[in-house]
């Protein structure tokens, strides 16, 4: 497995690199829904290579960039068993250098659920994979579900600027008890670690309801809020049912849905979504 | 030559092209500075190829997309008698498809000359330009120095976004009497052609003045509006002095900058410059 830091060096360790390659992009501290990913990869193509970069561009001025979780030896040795052949680690300096003044945006699609409650952090996530794209130039790139709107905001973003690259969207890992794999996990604290599963009760409640004929927006929503309500140490931040194409909110009968939600439990946010449909 | 409309097809094509390769992306109805942009591309790589795409994101509500200058049957002439391998003309369809929502921008470089005076300007040539790298992929991109804020523009473009691009800027190419070549000359009359001139000889004046020692910015400002207020037809947007690399403007005593103007000769707004340096 070569480690490459700046983007000389992996330019040339990507030409040696036999097609197609896949790619999947990560902001370090590992956890399986990065190695699920990093499997699918190694399944489908004929090269890995990973990028580890904690981007400062995506977290707001209030966010937790200064605590957000590293351990770059732990991730090499965890990459290094999946078989990775290709690992990025490129620093702040080289991604944005003084003078840097581009930015990749997505306008609708980024007007809705965590582009509300995050002004800025989508402007930061596709100007990064815009980079990473250029710089990495895979044949696929791998992207979780968990992270619902970010994979529609760069399966638009990838479609719109005509990057030669699919996007592939995975399944949600979850822990045993239902919680979201998140590197934010490792923030809550042993009570807190037990609320964060209303979460996945919260969603799976609606998906029942669905799956027994619930279709009405209000009613699911009204699903979803009554499980939290349920958890003292949660906060909701949002709740919503929206169209899984264009994040619109969607009200009255429905075929089909994007479920999700943001909820904070003490200090720290969490999100997590379902999908369903007839 | 080749001729293709699809992204597809372009995609088909494009993997058949040997290394390196060049292209230049035009907005058709070409002339000879076009033309040596080919010719550099072709001197310079193992193939050529040329984008025609009247760009409608560029031009403002109020400008002249509906009568911008189109021959196309023309155009695929002087191509095939360049020795051109690929020439790429999509439709507003294919590039801007009814969802289409995801823009590049640059930051400082817009906030000057041109993008003050058109405004989303520079937000349409690097979105295009953006998706004309992404869909072409090729080595080296050639462009004009006529258009030296595009050229810085794109320039930072290519290097913030990571696009494992060459950017090459072409001398300008001008008539015999001095006026750059344009496709937007055509909207002359006599009597504005020959006024069109002014913007040249105002230019020339400047650069002399320099190369005689005169390195006072408001000199070389007000010797190039002395030479414009000679020209009854023409209508003054703005004269700059700026640094060629920032594009800020400059004061005081100076070693290099680029000279710089927009001026209107009836409905016709044309652009020139020059760089002066030590």
């Amino acid at each position: 497995m070569r480690i490459v830091e700046s983007i000389q060096e992996l330019r040339t360790a990507r030409a040696g690199l036999a097609a197609p390659l896949g790619f999947v992009p990560t902001m370090g501290f590992l956890h399986e829904g990065h190695l699920s990913l990093v499997r699918r990869a190694r399944d489908d193509c004929e090269s890995v290579a990973v990028s580890i970069f904690v981007n400062p561009t995506q977290f707001g001025p209030q966010e937790d960039l200064g605590a957000y979780p590293r351990d770059l030896e732990r991730d090499l040795g965890l990459l290094k068993a999946e078989g990775v052949d290709l690992v990025w680690t490129p620093t702040s300096a080289t991604m944005y250098p003084e003078d840097f003044q581009t930015w990749v945006s997505v306008d609708e699609l980024t007007q809705h659920l965590e582009g509300l409650q995050r002004p800025g952090h989508f402007r930061g996530v596709t100007t990064v994979v815009a980079k990473l794209f250029n710089a990495v130039g895979p044949d696929r790139a791998y992207f979780g579900q968990k992270d619902a709107q970010q994979a529609a905001v760069i399966r638009r973003m990838t479609a719109d600027l005509d990057f030669p690259i699919e996007v592939v969207v995975c399944p949600t890992v979850r822990e045993a008890d239902g919680l979201a794999k998140s590197s934010r996990n490792t923030y809550l604290n042993e009570a807190q670690r037990k609320a964060a599963t209303v979460l996945f009760r919260s969603l799976t409640a609606a998906v029942e309801t669905f799956e027994a004929g619930g279709r009405d927006t209000e009613t699911l929503r009204e699903k979803m809020m009554a499980v939290l309500r349920g958890e003292p140490l949660a906060k909701v931040q949002y709740v919503s049912v929206s169209d899984p194409d264009s994040l619109d909110e969607l009200s009255g009968e429905i075929t089909q849905a994007l479920l999700s939600m943001a909820v904070t439990i003490g200090e720290t946010r969490l999100i997590d979504n379902m999908l369903v449909c007839d």
